[in-house]
């Protein structure tokens, strides 16, 4: 099962796609999508949209994965995070029908055994499940690898995390 | 001139088309985009993101006047609309480059000439100003609306509302 996982953002979305065979995880690529500070609003926004569905025609993920936001501190970056997520979940309603999002929570749990797992322990934690040499980078493409792995260890919970 | 005016939101996204001709306005049509509570997120996203484009298609506005988001008090609220203003955003860029963008402010001084107007005041001032028998239905037509008429009467602050 190939999936792709996505950790959205407005300047910096971060994507990673993992084929999960069997209980062996490997990852085929990664990365980010950036969008220049000196573009306009919307045109970010539409950068951010061709860009992740370039990534899905490129790698035809079998699903999708993608955090869920939590901004309760700061409803400052809250806002565009939201609208870029917005067009990312477009993106990917136009290929697939298996879109699923995960907590931050469930992503910790999943990969480190505890919710409360810092990003040291992540990355660590990503790099070693995928056989990596080194921690991926940058930050963001290392979230997205950590979400696409929570999926792929979550399998009993798809339909839970199946994004309603 | 003709404005589409946008009230943005998930479950219903209202939308205003005027006809500014010298100093009088004129409405050309007005209604909501609503998407049902039983679709999925990614879903509504895609009926609002189609609708929006469709709308553009039929009324080929020479602008789009959409309303600013300000949830400094209920990020609850924040985040699904924030998904949707994405994806509006998105449609309206790629039809066109003039998207202008209004907080609820300076569509309320715009219309009543302060920025403490309540909804009625400004309900009254649309129907006024567009010379309608009655207070156009439902609140969120009249709300898009108000901001299509806002960007008609400011058009020296054209540049300053040009979503950067």
């Amino acid at each position: 099962m190939k999936i792709l996982g996505i950790d959205p953002g407005l300047a910096i979305v971060g994507f990673g796609v993992i084929e999960k065979s069997n209980n062996n995880f490997t990852a085929i690529d990664y990365g980010v999508i950036s969008t220049p500070k000196d573009d306009t609003f919307p045109q970010r926004l539409t950068t951010i949209y061709q860009c992740v569905g370039d990534l899905i025609d490129t790698f035809k993920p079998d699903a999708i994965a993608i955090e869920e936001l939590f901004f309760m501190k700061n409803i400052t970056t809250g806002i565009p995070v939201s609208h870029a997520r917005g067009v990312i979940l477009l993106a990917c309603y136009q290929k697939t029908r298996n879109i699923f999002e995960y907590t931050p929570m469930q992503i910790k749990l999943a990969l480190t055994g505890t919710g409360s797992a810092d990003k040291h322990q992540m990355q660590y934690m990503t790099k070693s499940i995928l056989n990596l040499e080194t921690i991926p980078k940058p930050d963001d493409a290392a979230d997205a690898l950590a979400v696409a792995i929570c999926h792929g260890q979550t399998n009993q919970l798809l339909v839970d995390n199946l994004i309603k």
